[in-house]
């Protein structure tokens, strides 16, 4: 079975853009995922297809109306589609690599890119929206951050990474940080690789290595550490 | 002076892809910032412009080597070319609305795309790269974080956003998420607008919104309020 997406937005054309170049794009041509972008305005009011309006109580900018954002979602996928339902959003639940993880395992996802002030509450609740958020910084819509959403589940599914890369992120599951990294050359403007790394005693590269992770982890993020 | 933005990337040809619609595509093309994405490839060695190495003291993956990352870095900028010189990457420091406005009042940003393993260390020293995170997950490479931070930076630039929508962060910034929006119509599959928010007393809405955002940020964020 595919891992499907559906993503509704007013701008369609964003997709697949770069989530059609590289892993993902090799992926989305080799169908281990498909990929479908709607356009919410199809489903908007009148002669101009609105799909926002004022908000009540006053105050700037313009509300995604429930009722359009309703039936765009009622046409994606029917009423036992199994994929969850998601709203990206400064306002939702950080995103995690272990709900990526999660998400990954499942069969796709539904998702809804926000723009404007917002989106009227009421279809959150009456479609049971699950409100993600990326980071805590402010996009000029969710496609971004759709595509990030979609392209680090993407690279976990079956048949996407090669064998060789799929340890990268094993020590960030670990909540640990990446310890640091070294190549060829071993001199580069007066810099060395640490000599533990060149002679070949595995048991103390190891031990460098998560002692570095921990020590940059503390520096950075004491935060992953409970601390 | 106008927001320039240096992209160093193995996939310039993601570029400006979304960036290049809606907000931060009507920005562009009006000049009010600038994007430029540079193969770091055309800086690798040899005939097969090698720019990845295996990692000193073994394990998966492949290391970006730090000759040649120097040397497209070098070649983006002067030695005085005053913009910030950025690596995304899950190691690195959480991107924030705060960082977001400090970058966007600044000269632009020259930003690394970390693909594979990693970044040789030394680059990052030799280099003062700051290291940037845009959220707890692994991404296939650092080409959709860069797009994130430079939309979340564009929209914040002189005359991109109407005054009207300006106002959608403050909340965001008063370290408060969003309160709840609505709109027409009244009533929807039986849920109407709260009542507040119909009578016309300002001082009753403001004083509500503020309680929900309130609530909101206790019950999905408590680390924002500092609990």
């Amino acid at each position: 079975m595919t891992f499907s997406a559906t993503i509704l937005t007013l701008y369609p054309e964003m997709f697949p853009g770069p989530l059609g170049i590289s892993l993902s794009g090799d992926a989305l041509a080799r169908n281990i995922w498909s990929l479908e972008a709607r356009q919410i305005r199809e489903h908007g009011l009148g002669r101009h297809r609105n799909v926002d309006d004022t908000p009540a109580g006053g105050g700037p900018g313009m509300v995604l109306r429930c009722d359009v954002l309703a039936a765009a979602l009622d046409a994606a996928g029917s009423r036992d589609d199994p994929r969850p339902k998601l709203l990206m959003t400064p306002r939702g639940k950080p995103l995690t690599q272990s709900r990526v993880r999660e998400l990954s395992g499942g069969p796709g996802a539904i998702i809804v890119c926000g723009r404007f002030e917002g989106v009227d509450e009421r279809v959150i609740e009456g479609r049971s929206l699950e409100e993600i958020s990326i980071g805590d910084y402010v996009l000029s819509g969710g496609e971004m951050a759709a595509m990030v959403l979609l392209d680090a589940c993407v690279r976990l599914l079956p048949g996407v990474m090669g064998k060789e890369a799929s340890g990268a992120d094993e020590s960030f599951e670990g909540s640990l940080l990446e310890y640091p990294h070294y190549t060829r050359p071993r001199e580069w403007e007066g810099r060395s690789i640490p000599e533990v790394l060149l002679n070949g005693n595995h048991a103390a590269i190891e031990r460098w290595r998560r002692e570095e992770a921990e020590r940059i982890t503390r520096e950075r993020r004491p935060d992953l550490l409970g601390e």
